[in-house]
C-alpha cells in the first residue's frame, strides 16, 4: 500500500516534469527564437529540439515506466504492451520529424550535417532506437514470436531501454548548449550574451536541468525494486521470467 | 568460470577504453590546443578537459567496478573498500583540479564563470560526487559507524554512483561539444572549420564516442547479475546485505 502511494507520488513528479520540459522547449523556441514555420528558414530548425525533448524524452520516459503503474498489473498485459509500443512509436515518429526538421534546415541553406559531436550522439541514439522499437515489436508483439527468443531478448531490451534515455539526455544536453553558446555567443541590441545569463539564458538552462531530472526520477522508477511488475503466476505474459529478471 | 571468462573480457575492454580516453584528451589539448600551464593563460584551461576526463570518467568509472573483479572475493573485503576509497578520492581530487584550471582561466581574464549549461550540469556532477565521497567514507570506512546505517545508505550509494557516471559523462560530452564548436566555428589558416571535419574536429569527436562507450561498458559491467559479488557468509563485511540488494 505504502509502495503504491510512493510510486503514486513520483508518477506524478514525473508528469509534472513532463509537462514543465514541453512548455519550456516550447516557449522557448516560440518566444525567443522566432516560433515554427516548415519553409527551410530557421524557424523549421525550431521544431528541432520541440520534437526531440518531446520525443525522446517525454513521450520515451513515460513510456518506459508504464509497467510500473499499479494498475497495469491486474489488467491484461497485452493491452499495455500496446500501449507501451504505441507511445514509443509515437516517440520515435516525433523523433524522425526532429531529425527530418534539421536535416531540411541544413540542407535548404547549405549547411552540413552530422559534423559535431552532438550531432553523432544524437544519430546514434536515434538509429539505436529505431532498431529497439523493430527488435521489441518483434520480440514481444508479433504472435509467432517463440517464448525463447522472449526470454532471451528481455533483459537486452530493458537494459538498452534505460541506456537510450541516458543517450537522449547527453543529445539533448549537448544540443541545447550549442544552441545557446551559438545565438546567444555575443548578444545584441535586444539581449545580453550568454555569460550573463538574460532570461532566454535561464530558461534554456532550465530546460536543461528540467530534462536532467525527469530522466534521472525515470531511472529511480526504473530501478525501485518495490515497483516493478510482480512475477506473472499465470501463462497471461507469454513467457517465463528469468531469475533476476524482474524489471 | 564462463562468467569469470566473460567478465576480464569485459574488464580489458574497460582497460583499453579507459587508456584510449586518457591518450586522446591528452593528445587533443597538447597537440591541437597548445600544450599545458598553469598561468592564467588559454593553455591553463587545456587542464579542465584532461582532468575532468581523468577523474570524473576514467578513475571513477573504474573504481565503481572495483567490486566486480572475481579476485577481490576471496580477499579480506576492507582492502578493497580502501582501495574503491583511495581511487575515488584521486577521481575527485583530478576534479577539483579541473575546476581550480577553468576557474583561474576565467578569473585572470575576467570571463564569467558559471552560465553555461554545461557549466550548471558540470558543478552539480562535481559537488554531488563529494557528497556521495564523504557519506561513503563516513558510512562504509568509519569503524564507528553503525551496521543499520550501512544498510540503509548502500542501495542510495550504489544508485547515486551509476547516476554520477551519467551526469559525468553529460557534462563531458556537452563540453567537448562547446569546446569543438567554438574554437573550429570558422577554421582559420592552419584548419578547416568543425564542419568540414578537420583532424581536430574527428579527434575531439572521437573522444566523445570513447567516453560514451567507457561510460556504457561500465554500467554493463555493473548491471550484470552475474558478475555481481556473492552475498557475503560471514560478518567480514560488516554488515548483511538488503533483500535484492546484491550490488
Amino acid at each position: 500500500m505504502m509502495a503504491t502511494v510512493s510510486f503514486y507520488a513520483a508518477y506524478l513528479l514525473c508528469l509534472v516534469l513532463s509537462l514543465v520540459c514541453v512548455v519550456l522547449v516550447a516557449h522557448w523556441n516560440s518566444a525567443y527564437r522566432g516560433g515554427f514555420s516548415w519553409d527551410g528558414t530557421i524557424t523549421q530548425f525550431n521544431w528541432h529540439p520541440v520534437f526531440m525533448v518531446v520525443g525522446l524524452v517525454v513521450l520515451y520516459g513515460n513510456a518506459a515506466i508504464l509497467y510500473r503503474i499499479p494498475l497495469s498489473w491486474t489488467q491484461d498485459k497485452m493491452r499495455w504492451k500496446i500501449l507501451h509500443a504505441c507511445l514509443l512509436l509515437l516517440a520515435l515518429i516525433f523523433t524522425i520529424l526532429g531529425l527530418c526538421a534539421v536535416f531540411n534546415y541544413h540542407n535548404a541553406n547549405n549547411i552540413a550535417n552530422l559534423y559535431s559531436l552532438h550531432s553523432w550522439i544524437g544519430i546514434a541514439t536515434s538509429a539505436l532506437f529505431a532498431v529497439q522499437w523493430v527488435a521489441g515489436f518483434g520480440a514481444f508483439l508479433l504472435p509467432c514470436s517463440p517464448v525463447p527468443l522472449r526470454v532471451l531478448v528481455k533483459p537486452t531490451h530493458v537494459w538498452l531501454g534505460s541506456i537510450l534515455l541516458v543517450l537522449s539526455v547527453v543529445s539533448c544536453i549537448s544540443g541545447i548548449n550549442e544552441k545557446l553558446s551559438s545565438v546567444l555567443k555575443k548578444g545584441s541590441n535586444e539581449t545580453l550574451p550568454y555569460k550573463q545569463l538574460p532570461p532566454e539564458a535561464v530558461l534554456g538552462n532550465s530546460l536543461g536541468v528540467v530534462i536532467v531530472a525527469l530522466a534521472l526520477l525515470v531511472l529511480k522508477i526504473l530501478s525501485n525494486k518495490n515497483w516493478q511488475r510482480p512475477e506473472p503466476t499465470n501463462e497471461e505474459a507469454g513467457y517465463r521470467q528469468l531469475p533476476g529478471d524482474n524489471n
